[in-house]
């Protein structure tokens, strides 16, 4: 139950420096991977997006405090509870989380960063997770990819990750990474969680700038339900053991760099849409010769996250009159309606206040009866453009969220 | 399939000075009862509101124009076709049924008001429709309530009605309305569409501000699935038959006028609600103790158009994570999240952060297994307090809208 076929790369490819190991703790399902470990080298760079949830879990919370503190060493995830809503028993749990971590690694507190995702309210059973951490600290490795991504999930279908490697000067920099999500997603300044590795050397700052930008054009794009999680997170590790080092924006390098990132986190956060809750449809929302980006978002989301236009992408139904309805309650100021053209893919749709000549409802309806729908809206009143990706909405989008807790 | 017993008024009290009369067109489906023709006397007062989508209907556009040049004397009203996003045609259209009208009952066409609601982006079948309109006009009578409020009806499982009547000074003032709508309901000044009539006598202008003060406590505060429609209307008629004259703010009967139209308004608005598309539950939430209007409004619109509260909802599971979660993206300034009280009735779930202390998952499931529900959010950080009334998302509601094309 997710649109298209598997995504997963057939190669992770390894980042040195970086390690991954998961074990199991039976926190919400017995035997289900739900514990990574990750280790960083020294020296590495690490830097991090969460959410903008105003109840952000107790571990977003720490984790933001002890990035600021000191070089990060070890990241901590656990799944099956997020730790969210707990009050200060759960900021309790987060600390001894890391406590037990700094204690097994022989680093400092400040030096782990916790992650919880899963159901949110209840408590975190640290004793649990506690006693599995030195069996993911032997399962360390460079390798541990596929491990992880499985490690990390929820209530989604698929792992998901993303790997390439390109060469620079002789020299070749890799960058792998996972995601996981599926219903809740809705991200604000990050995804549900993600984690990017790479062996090129940046500093703390400018790593920072590269994940924001690439965060601005991947998960800040894509929605499933409009709902933004209280524990969003995504992280971007590089440790420099490739020897290159990505310096600043008038570097060439940079460039490269940032497009391959840019690229790497699209796809991870295509694989969540891809995985959404009930999806049947990979749904690409595109507005076009927008006044400005404010109008431009505001219009491709309001389409994204609108039930009836969602409903209708669930039964191939090419009703543009319900897309027309959101674009018209978008709040575009001084909206010229006989400007406006839609298209369904190719196919216009909609121009001059009214159905298109030339439009025939089979041509709209080859367009919906694909897995993978374009809705193209083109305001004509200025030059910036915006992409969002989202789903459609199926029955099992309601049995997914009406009978399980999370 | 809608919540709670049927609320149509056994009674439904005739206006003096008002007429309703029902024709069947066959625009939809044939058979149904879908022309309805109001007369209002002359001397009577008209004010209306309508909905703020940019891509108002073609009937809407002429309808505030008419109401501006000429006193209203005949509301004509479509059902099975909306005449939305018809682009010119549709505008003669609705102009050739007002000619009709005009010429059948000897008026200006300026003194008829059209409206239209069902499908968008079709040609309206301005033949079938004016082919009845004699029909209509030999039914037109005092008591055509019952079958108006059938003859506006869409994809609505009920007829929806409200009425009453109030004695002041030795004289009665009767109040009576219907309404329509179930889907794309979430209306933005204006309800899908609404008919109120009284008659006490009201100058225009402040039966316009009578009916723009209502509309802000009732329709405009439900949501069934957040889409604004291209067609909401609501219009109210003052025929001053009874004798009694509201006359300015400073004035008793001002008051009592002006409750007798918010609770009427209300329940027109809760029944629309209440047959919500696929409802299964009619929610009530109320945000409270906030710093201003704003805020108080935005949080419980998100919490009510949150799909994940919706589906929660549907399950009857007290999943009070969600709504914690839509609080904390309600993008409300310096939260003071232990100073926040979430209730379910008056069930306590969460305080200081966290779980209450005294919350049990039976209390909580007790309220959710009700028909009715509560959402409570006290902010403790102003004197603001708003109410907004929405549905469950059901699989009705999926089936409903991948199935009909409205």
């Amino acid at each position: 139950m997710a649109v298209g076929p598997e995504t997963f790369p057939q190669k992770m490819f390894e980042v040195a420096g970086f390690e991954l190991g998961t074990a199991s703790a039976g926190i919400k399902t017995p035997g289900r991977k739900d514990v990574v470990l990750m280790r960083v080298c020294e020296g590495a760079s690490v830097a991090g997006v969460f959410t903008q949830n105003a109840f952000c879990a107790a571990p977003v919370q720490i984790c933001k405090q002890h990035l600021s503190e000191a070089p990060a060493r070890y990241l901590v995830i656990n799944t099956g509870n997020a730790n969210a809503g707990t009050g200060e028993e759960g900021f309790q749990d987060a600390l001894a989380t890391c406590q037990s971590v700094s204690t097994l690694c022989n680093t400092s507190i400040e030096s782990v960063l916790p992650f919880s995702t899963g159901v949110i309210g209840e408590k975190l059973p640290v004793e649990k997770l506690v006693a599995v951490l030195p069996d993911a600290k032997a399962a360390l490795s460079t390798d541990g990819w596929n491990d992880a991504a499985e490690g990390i999930l929820t209530t989604d279908t698929r792992i998901k990750g993303a790997s390439l490697q390109f060469s620079y000067e002789g020299k070749v920099i890799t960058l792998t990474g996972i995601s996981k999500g599926s219903g809740m997603i809705k991200p604000n300044m990050a995804t549900m969680l993600g984690y990017v590795a790479t062996d090129a050397a940046i500093a703390p700052e400018l790593l920072q700038r590269l994940l924001t930008d690439a965060t601005n054009c991947s998960f800040n794009r894509i929605t499933v339900d409009s709902d933004t999680s209280t524990n969003d997170s995504c992280m971007l590790v590089a440790t420099g053991e490739s020897g290159l080092e990505v310096s600043g924006s008038n570097q060439e390098l940079f460039n490269v760099f940032a497009d391959a990132l840019t690229q790497i986190m699209q796809e991870l956060a295509h694989a969540i849409v891809r995985d959404g809750e009930g999806a049947t449809k990979f749904v690409t929302v595109k507005v076009e010769s927008a006044l400005n980006q404010q109008e431009a978002l505001k219009t491709a989301f309001d389409i994204a996250h609108s039930p009836l236009v969602k409903t209708a992408l669930f039964a191939s139904d090419p009703n543009w009159g319900r897309i027309l309805a959101v674009v018209g309650r978008a709040e575009i100021a001084d909206l010229d309606l006989d400007a406006l053209q839609l298209f369904l893919g190719d196919v216009c749709i909609v121009s001059k206040g009214g159905r298109d000549a030339g439009y025939t409802e089979e041509a709209g309806q080859a367009v919906m009866d694909g897995e993978e729908i374009l809705i193209r809206v083109v305001l004509n009143r200025g030059d910036v453009s915006e992409t969002v990706w989202t789903t459609d909405l199926s029955h099992d989008y309601v049995s997914i969220n009406a009978d399980y807790r999370s």
